[in-house]
């Protein structure tokens, strides 16, 4: 056990009911937007029930969101209108929540985010025309608004935000690795933004907290990026400050690329593949080829292995153009700091160049088939083109789908009800390339990095038809 | 002269063309928002125009809007998108707006809440549906949008805005009295909330920053609430620190009432009149009966006889119930300051009380017949009903009614157009409300309180009919 | 009356008996330490009495030491040890430092700045071996040690301050243009420190106030710098946010020139054309001559022909190299403010090239000529020698000491008494200097600048024998 | 490895030669001052290079000073005086101490705190009359006075400083128990003040911080109180944000009682037996009968025994008037944390009664038998007086002596060249009271809680002569 996170107070399942005042940055509506905010819980009911829960409890260890779900079920949430404001009313929450009865204000800052930005994609957003979720600059325009009204967008700070994605499941040594570089890089005045959740997406903070101690600089931020689909397997660990929720995983991954300064991928499963391929299809868009984007791959020595398998994937998929746009770092953290600090350097000088904002990558061009939520069904997998007629980032788009449909019928609920109905998903294309991904996918589970929740053995939720 | 206001560096006239970007609240704004204003400005582009010149002009001193309009005639303002996002282009912009080429920073962010909440409105809030102005939530909801944007609402503060009404050409030694007033105010710990311009509107501001320095709280808040008709007669002065201007008369009083703590009165004209009719007709609705509103009319001894005559005036009209809703001191500071924070910490219990925010007044009734704009037309003016049958409320909206088109007659341009057309206004009524209206109206043109800009001889707009 | 300083509440006169607690910089002491400040305060009694009455008295216009010391001459202050640390008692205290009872923050830090630098010199510095007061880095020592106390030294600042010197009973045209500068300084980012009082030790700092509105730098740095000799006659006036009493117009004017980093003289009498000679005598130095030192004349159009009769007065006795150190600008606040602005910028490229600090100016060469304390009895004034064949910076000194002892002949309570007693004191010196000297100072009389505090008619204090 | 402290970027042993400036505290310096620091570095020459070197190298893990001074014996630190001010050169330091060649800013302040208490006691408080330090006031201010020239003193803060005492080398499961009870106190508010160096020294901070974090109060404040005579073995962790080094431990030990608001006591050996003797001594005299002082013994369940065993001893030696001055706490952090804030709530009600300073304790009667320096030489150990027939405090006074010359004989350069010299040290006395000592110490042995540097088996440096 190598920190807090699991020594709340409380016996695990306690529970505590109680009216909290909103925190941090929901505390300034009108009554008007009070009282839709409030017709609007009932709506967006479970879906608020669940990432509040998932808030509440980020106390405690584990990934198992089933299990949580299941030992909070008789939780409620609801958000009401007094005279003052908004106020929220929780029935059975988790105590771990509390001190002496007095809600942790770092959770509760946390919990009013959750409302904030589910209530309000779904009141302020949805209805609104200017966001047209059909065009693609009406989606860039929804992430910036809800990244703007969860403030995290500043004009003063200098570009320091390193993404760092990875698996929530890894080994200790990974973890320990993950940590590692978070300290180098935040010895180096870096924050992070992560995913939320644990693993490679808590241990960047961690070790970013001692940097940023030892520099005087704390608090650093730490931003977690999170959706409604993943939050509650992924619960925001309590060192994230600053936190948003996204709809779906497509305006969750540009949120990622438009507000970070460069990329760390540490080892993973297929998410993280997914993530990888994303960044890829967007830096192989020939507009843009002249934007710097720094892009590390790194993990420790006993990763070696897994990066090269990515490597030639990659190579063998979207070609070698593909494999320029980013570096592998293997066990040398203060390489990675020292490259991220070079690259993020000369994102600087580009942005001041072209005149661009430091806070939000505007001119990232972000394509529909990158933007438009793919919903994984059986046909869906079935009809994916994968081949390398397609241009390199096209192709890139189609196997983000198809690593994105696997990730589903892992561990989504939606998608999980889906394989259990009608067998696994399958995936057709060139021949090559399906026994690439069949062997890539094969390694994955035999290096433990499908493991599902609970810890079943892994059974392909996908069968590879060439 | 009494002070700064005039002692730019640059013989009067002289004239700048530069590039600005935004300062203040205004630096946070999509590309499509940025675009849109952009666009709009072609269409708001007189409003515009005149309020940024009102604004880039602030340093110089005086009040006739006319020639500077016409000194400035070939000013021009546009509002571009760039990559990092707005810029605001002037041609022959006043030079004393600059220092050694670079425009003084208060100003610039001056000029960028004229920008904003120009351009606001009529890009966001104009075309939103929940702002629905035919109803009065939809009327308050846009005051308070418009306030939010300017970013006037703060929930951490506690209430002590002061909102100080009265002519912006008072004589000097009433002048020194608001000044005082003002000192006595901020000495105790009050912020200034006034329509901007000079005159009664200046002097508690000036008063309260020496008091504000003595007691080392510098800066304060000295809150400039205007409208795009009467900004240009009455630029903020450069104390200023926090402008808002709201799209009518209307809404800027509704703003005045729902901000501010208290009230102070100072010796003016017409316009005044009408700024303690709104008062009192609110505060006269039998639903704000509750809630404190300290409310203090206040000149030095020479103006004992001016607050005597309205007294009587209200007394004759309103009744005694309207009577005792304000009080009324002569040449004492002190007792102002003292009694305007005795009110203010009933107004702080109360909100308390009933769990109110100490921000905006959200609980005051404010019925249609104050928030309509009221567009004094002949025939509007003929047709105001103005009897003793009323209830004291109702009355007191159609006297509010009757003093605004009297100023609009004497100084708004449109106002003086239809004047100049048709004739002066006719205004009905009981035959002693009309003979004290007569009165009370001949007593401001001797004691100067009609004075037009440019200081020629008082020609009344209007005709008593009884 | 151009402002708020003579607004007290009460009727002039009233009077409080209170305690208070020290504010500012006076509040972490040891028990012994305070024990040391309680006992001191018999022996320095007088002293402490005096200051703290005039910092107390602050808001009252007037610059009659004599009849604000007789109007309180049953003002009594002691300084008490209780567990927490230190009280002050206060009986009949000037009402007008009080608002409802309490006292204005402002004057609470003035006055325990008072009981700092009165208390500490004798309890702290006088005792201690270090600061050797017969040898030139002994006094530096203590001029550094008493300023560095009052937390006048800021290793973060920038070269910004300008020190303003000038007569205390001025002209209304000069104390105008006193502001004006001022606020053209203030618009560019200066500070102002004067010696405290009224008249142009207080014009800048009001027009400096403006200018940090404008530019949204409030509260800017307003540095009295006092000695107990002068403080009576010219109180701090409250603008003055920091305050700094030193033990001797030596000790002052050392303060002065160690901390500014440029000085704006504006018109005066004796005592400002002592400390024109201070600072030419200092620059003349050989060794002083690298570093560059902006230093400006300036006033309004009718101040042209003191400045052109000084600048005379120099040129005859020091020389044309004295008058290549400073720059004459008439009727010009803009000139001046420039000027400085770019002599300042001068200052910090040779500081940062020669690694010396920014808010203490160590490696100004100062002679104990300029820095031991001249005592102008009869004797002294008369053994001045008064040639050129000294070198022209020890020419300065005396001449320096010549102007010291009259300021003291005409209004310090030693000088007048030794006066009235002896007759006046006699001046010595090569003939044409005599009569340049003689010539200058009869100018002062015709202008009216050796007005005496009651306005009675000059008789001259000297005689000039050739 | 639980954290971070080990992974530094270089080699272990890589050294940088090169030249800082001071940061935190020690940056307005006179020349004179400076010259005088520079001047005494030379006469304080081992002392500073072996503090400076502690500090450099507390990235690293590891309490064996001895081969920490061995590994890096060609480390020099010099102190020069620059035009600026100081410059603080060193050769040969621990690479681990820097990023990218830049000195880690916490580590630049830690290495000022050095130089500014080292040479500050040598040239400013030792020579200077005031501080006495025959007497217990001429001590206590000295106390003080190096406080608050580190600037730990501070008139803002209420109180919450939490000391946390226990043995630097404690096991897994105790460390892991020390950030569990920080973990709760940083939830509460608490900040955490340690020896400094390893064990239950950091574990509290660690947790502070996570506490502090979900809380939203980053950085807390850690205060680290050292001597040089422990520092290299029990270096400032990195967490450290306040250190301050007090010329011996007797005074070390008085600036805990007097900063500290209450005091957990965690399971340690010898030193923190010293501890508890040292605290009781104090609160059991008569005199500081009155004021409210928390004392907490706790650790997890298997420590237990360990506080049963100093419960007794307690008990038999010093009455169970003693036991009732502290409370045990086994295996519950929350208690603990709710217990400290119930008692400094108490505290700070005493404080506000009596008047008292909260940022330091001057109520507090501290006998000169707890404020002399202790020299256990074989003389000195052999003539302790331990005697039931003593009152109370004095017994305690002498056993705390017993255990600080056991402590020297342990782990002290002096005292075990003295063991070897001379055998072991005799203590005598009361026969129950040896006995009971005895055991004490035997139990410590066997609990692993003599554990020397490098491990060797212990053999005692104490001989108990009954």
């Amino acid at each position: 056990m190598d920190d807090h996170t699991n020594t709340g107070t409380p016996v695990s399942g306690a529970k505590i009911s109680t009216r909290v005042y909103p925190a941090g940055t929901l505390n300034m509506l009108s009554r008007e937007e009070v009282a839709r905010l409030s017709d609007a819980t009932e709506e967006v009911g479970e879906v608020l029930r669940q990432c509040a829960l998932a808030v509440l409890n980020s106390g405690e260890q584990g990934d198992d969101a089933e299990s949580m779900l299941r030992a909070y079920e008789d939780f409620r949430i609801q958000v009401h209108q007094v005279n003052r404001g908004m106020r929220i009313d929780l029935e059975n929450a988790p105590a771990c929540a509390f001190v002496d009865g007095k809600m942790i204000r770092g959770i509760r800052e946390l919990l009013s985010a959750v409302v904030r930005d589910i209530v309000y994609f779904h009141t302020e957003i949805g209805p609104n025309p200017y966001f047209d979720l059909a065009m693609p600059e009406g989606i860039t325009n929804t992430v910036f608004e809800i990244l703007r009204n969860a403030r995290l967008l500043n004009a003063q700070r200098e570009p320091n935000l390193v993404v760092c994605w990875g698996g929530h499941s890894i080994s200790g040594e990974e973890y320990d690795y993950t940590k590692e570089v978070g300290y180098q890089l935040g010895l180096r005045g870096r924050d992070i933004c992560t995913g939320c959740g644990p693993g490679a997406m808590k241990g960047p903070m961690k070790g970013a907290t001692i940097g940023h101690a030892k520099q005087r600089t704390l608090p650093g931020h730490y931003v977690g990026v999170s959706e409604p689909g993943i939050i509650a397997a992924e619960a925001p660990n309590p060192i994230v400050n600053e936190l948003v929720i996204l709809p779906d995983i497509e305006k969750r991954l540009e949120a990622f690329v438009r507000l970070g300064h460069g990329i760390v991928v540490f080892p993973g499963g297929v998410g993280t593949a997914e993530e990888i391929l994303f960044m890829l299809g967007i830096l192989l868009n020939p507009a843009n080829r002249e934007a710097p984007f720094p892009l590390i791959f790194s993990g420790p020595e006993a990763a070696r292995g897994y990066f090269e398998e990515i490597d030639r994937f990659i190579g063998l998929t979207l070609g070698d153009r593909a494999r320029e746009l980013y570096r592998i770092v293997i066990d040398d953290p203060v390489a990675v700091a020292r490259e991220m600090t070079r690259g993020i350097d000369q994102v600087r000088e580009w942005r001041v160049h072209i005149n661009d904002a430091f806070y939000f990558n505007w001119l990232l061009d972000i394509q529909p088939s990158f933007q438009q939520p793919f919903e994984p069904s059986h046909a869906a997998m079935r009809s994916l083109e994968i081949s390398r007629e397609l241009q390199p980032h096209q192709l890139a788009a189609n196997l983000r789908r198809a690593f994105s449909g696997i990730v589903s019928g892992n561990v989504k609920p939606q998608g999980v009800r889906a394989i259990r109905e009608h067998g696994p998903f399958e995936i057709r294309g060139e021949a090559d390339i399906m026994e690439a991904l069949d062997q890539l996918l094969r390694r994955f589970v035999a290096q433990n990095r499908m493991k599902l929740p609970g810890g079943a053995a892994y059974e392909p939720c996908y069968r590879i038809v060439s």
